[in-house]
């Protein structure tokens, strides 16, 4: 007897479903195999952090990094390599220091960095006393007399309470971003904030401030968590008086480039993003941040090609320019591809350093994110299963406006915030298995967009 | 007009089991910020490997840390403290090297470490020409007139495919536990094996290797990565001497002790076991193996004692002694537990290393690894998602043995067989919070077992 069909068709769209998950089953594994054991990302982010080392926006070294870049993608086997112009914001750091003396004591000199976008002191020694607020409550109940002529210390500690260091960084974020115009406003001469660390120890963290239009640009700096709670504890018995002197200022914006390659889709040529930022701090060797989704992006493309994957669309890794302070350059290829009227079916971007992967975070309709989740059980064996969240990358982040879905390779967050923005952030601080596991994750992801979308 | 008993009746159960929910979700987060607030166990682990540094089974230094286990469950506020006694093999390494001679060129020394339990060459120089073989497959090919006299090299490769380490090391292991007895069969004098690292580096791996009865106990050692890449190439094209020095042996079994320390149960005296090894191997500092597992525990029992959690059983921390050559500690436990009656309810150890975990191994019944797996949306906001493991650590499966379930945390495994066993198992190497968050893992799940078991 033949069975109707309306029995027998789950059970042959049931087969059909197994035998495709097998087959991306197989798929998966030849990618993660041939970035585990073929993989050129480690010793290019030896090269890039060894060899050129930092490189903030409008740098020599960021210049030597997009040609670098070029190469790489060249050698990874990018049908097609270029770069994009694109304006940038140039600040320069200078010699820098800050000294604190007690009512008994001698000057002593803290470890510091200036935030990025400061102004500095010209070089003049800038004198005043500290007045410490732990939050912007206490700020905002002091009168423009208290803070008149003052240097105020924010002492807000990064909340260690958070599982997601990333939560804790956006928490204690606006400390770092928005305190020196709040202070100058009320006549103040200086800020110093907390690092925004998760570490109890000396680092001092940099990172991007903004002054408010119209207000007096009064110099930012960080100091490390263990100088920080040292200051609070000796304020609270005796006043300080800090000496701070440095040259740090915004010259005029200057070209640069972002850095792009691609491999040419076989069936049509939208385009499939994944990138990271090649620009770092000024301090350190931008490994973690964001060399890591550099080299991660370009061993990406490497695979497909080593593995012949045939992609349908075009698969592009963007190396974007200043991401650290202005975000120029994914603002710009954003304007270029709506200018060009190139049709993007996906963007993802590595910045959250090269620490294991738990997941994805996914800025998209429902109905997307929902087809991505639907994949988790190929995923699982990776060890990515967390698609709860829903932000993306800094620099794909433009293409919102796009309605491009757009997604961020959610790693490991506990050792981030040590690192992030310092001197530590080094090649050193990078494990290669970790860093791997990464590219293998967003290689799935991409050849099962490639392969639906 | 009333509703069916049998309409709401769901409706109450949801509701009780959503206030249920609720209220676990709220000690599970006091449980975690307990510890990532006024954690003990980072400074304890500080003060344990810089202090006492590595603890091998029989050593002076596994004694003081007997001492100190005993005073800082003291400190962290357990009921009761006390020593378990055990006895223990008592290996000692004592001067080793190994050397080896081209055929054009001079002796040199390469990074190694004799594999524990193994004896040595008792002080005397061991000259022998290596051979080469990658696999037991090659070295059953051999005759025992191509092995007589010689020094078996056995390059077996740490297999980067897999996800887990675990299972490249499971899968290397025994070339590491087994092959001097299979050479000394064939007439060998020694045997030099591929460390089992997930690294590239130099560093040699140490660890238990067994004698079959009435073989002759021959030497064997480990050497690096980059050395045994190297050793191979080298061999491929001349022959090469190696010239092995060494003076580990096995003395006579010694008195030693496991530490055990608990918080008596308010409503019964069943046990629940938290824990880990105490001992280490005789290099590094024992930290990720297994200081933190240590730490991690004494951590539960402060906790719970801080929130005073009023614990229905008794929660019971071991400190095991022998772990890493003989598992001696773990024996003895149960053995007394069965020989005292002691009703066991669960047993969980710490010894995957402190790195932030990903879920629990869990060696039980199906029906009870089904309620825990019920748990499991309360564990997912602390980055606990793998239910799926089914084995416990080694401490704790003799337990299995009288029928209690036991488990394993499970971290995140990629950075562990880089030091696993080695000179570079450091304080430095253990990240605060990703070692906190296992703590906050375990005491949550001792929590849930604690109320509902």
């Amino acid at each position: 007897m033949k069975k109707p069909l309306i029995k027998i068709l789950p059970l042959l769209l049931g087969g059909i479903l197994f035998a495709q998950n097998k087959q991306d089953s197989i798929q998966f594994k030849r990618i993660s195999d041939e970035i585990l054991i073929n993989e050129q990302a480690y010793s290019n982010l030896y090269d890039l952090t060894k060899n050129i080392g930092h490189r903030l926006s409008g740098s020599e070294s960021y210049e030597k990094a997009t040609k670098w870049a070029f190469d790489k993608l060249k050698e990874a086997g990018a049908d097609k390599v270029w770069y994009q112009e694109v304006m940038v914001p140039v600040w320069v750091r200078g010699k820098e220091s800050l000294q604190i003396k007690t009512a008994k004591g001698q000057w002593k000199k803290l470890n510091m960095l200036s935030l990025g976008n400061s102004e500095g002191t010209k070089g003049q020694d800038l004198t005043a006393e500290i007045i410490l607020v732990k939050s912007f409550d206490e700020f905002n109940k002091l009168s423009e007399a208290d803070v008149k002529g003052k240097i105020v210390f924010f002492n807000y500690p990064f909340n260690q309470t958070f599982i997601s260091t990333g939560q804790a960084y956006g928490d204690a974020g606006k400390y770092r971003s928005t305190t020196a115009s709040l202070v100058a406003k009320k006549g103040g001469k200086a800020v110093i904030i907390r690092s925004l660390s998760s570490s109890f120890d000396d680092v001092p963290h940099t990172g991007m401030m903004r002054y408010q239009e119209g207000i007096e640009k009064i110099p930012a700096v960080a100091i490390g968590p263990k100088s920080a709670d040292e200051l609070e504890k000796t304020l609270k018995s005796e006043k300080i008086l800090a000496k701070l002197n440095s040259n740090c200022t915004m010259k005029p914006d200057k070209l640069s480039h972002s850095v792009i390659g691609e491999i040419t889709g076989k069936k049509d040529q939208s385009v499939i993003v994944v990138g990271g930022h090649l620009d770092s701090w000024d301090v350190g060797e931008g490994a973690s941040d964001d060399g890591t989704g550099i080299v991660q992006s370009i061993e990406i493309l490497r695979t497909f090609k080593k593995l012949n994957l045939q992609n349908n669309h075009t698969i592009r890794v963007v190396c974007f320019a200043n991401e650290e302070n202005g975000v120029k350059g994914g603002k710009k290829y954003k304007e270029e591809a709506q200018k060009n009227n190139e049709k993007h079916l996906f963007a993802i971007e590595s910045d959250g350093g090269g620490f294991t992967p738990r997941g994805f975070g996914l800025d998209m309709k429902e109905g997307k994110r929902r087809q991505i989740q639907s994949w988790a059980s190929l995923f699982f064996p990776y060890g990515i299963y967390d698609f709860t969240k829903t932000y993306s990358g800094t620099d794909v982040e433009p293409l919102n406006e796009l309605d491009v879905p757009t997604a961020e390779l959610v790693p490991d967050s506990q050792r981030y915030f040590d690192i992030h923005h310092t001197a530590e952030d080094t090649f050193e601080k990078v494990n290669r298995r970790e860093m791997l596991l990464g590219a293998v994750a967003m290689g799935q992801l991409i050849y099962m967009i490639d392969k639906n979308w």
